[in-house]
């Protein structure tokens, strides 16, 4: 048993409209640079209108449900008293709020112990482009 | 103060049908077992039609109103685009997304820091009979 | 690179009816006095209608909103059979269940890695006046 430590470092996401972002891989090769090879990832979103899930990686009608879903669950032009910045301010809060800022896997051998069909997302609710930021922690041995 | 350490395991949690299933004194008894007195449990759960969380153990009812609401909001048969393994699919995928893949719960003493009616559920999202992977990482002293 | 170390303590927030209460500043005074500069922050809310969440902590129509959004989609008087303490009990469930019970906080230079306008926030689900428990776990060096 080696001894514990950690590392930290961000991925940058950059968004074209409201969608999943796939970044499972990005976070694989972190974590196999680490130098950490079992313990616990976890990642964060920083921003209020974007947020962290994870979901089914095969087939992209999931993630078109998912997205219609929020679209009917938390609609836009539902009468919100903030919309500064447009219609899809309000619900794009709501949404991050409802599907979580942060994740956390735990690895082994390396590698995240995700099942088969699982893959990070970092869901876009903004309709504008943004370049957005996951700092990620690592702590292990 | 001892020095910091982890230990990793995984539960199995066999379902029969959409309802919740506790897992507290599984969990209970691997922090016990594990020499690790103090620190921070993290739970994952290596699916996306499954999911895990915290909610009231006492009163069965609260698991009876959670799980219709749920039924109610996330309906099967609401034309989803995804349906490959049946009307279950897709609101599966949805409800696990809402409800969260991974629980974290401080430790002392070598006991969950729960309060009096905190209990750990994984909530079974699919009709049909699964065995459920729950991976464990707890990290302490 | 310092030896791996953890903290563990607790905040109080008393509340005041079904309101969002934002302790950012107790978690950022409690991790600069804790002697870990970098790290993870784990927050977790000892009860199951209460919930803690990130989310905008400028403009307060975000708070009335959001809750606004949770009262119109989890509403009382939903036929709930779980209704021992009255009409806000069972959607204070749900209500917690959705919007989750820990958060996770990267820290560096002794600072969580908050975005701009990320606040910690309890989510007080009841009507009635609580003194709600957080626990707080940091580890890191």
């Amino acid at each position: 048993m080696g001894a514990m430590q950690q590392a930290i470092s961000s991925f940058t996401v950059p968004t074209r409209g409201k969608r999943l972002y796939e970044f499972t891989d990005e976070a694989a090769r972190w974590i196999a640079g680490s130098g950490i090879g079992s313990g616990l990832l976890t990642l964060f979103c920083r921003h209020t209108s974007a947020s962290l899930l994870i979901t089914e990686n095969a087939a992209p009608a999931v993630q078109r449900d998912l997205l219609a879903w929020l679209d009917r669950t938390v609609p836009e032009g539902a009468g919100f008293e903030h919309d500064d910045e447009g219609p899809d301010d309000m619900p794009a809060h709501i949404r991050s709020v409802l599907t979580g800022t942060s994740l956390q896997v735990p690895v082994e051998s390396g590698r995240m112990l995700l099942g088969t069909w699982q893959g990070l997302f970092l869901a876009e609710h903004r309709a504008a482009p943004h370049e957005r930021q996951v700092a990620a922690h690592l702590v292990g041995e």
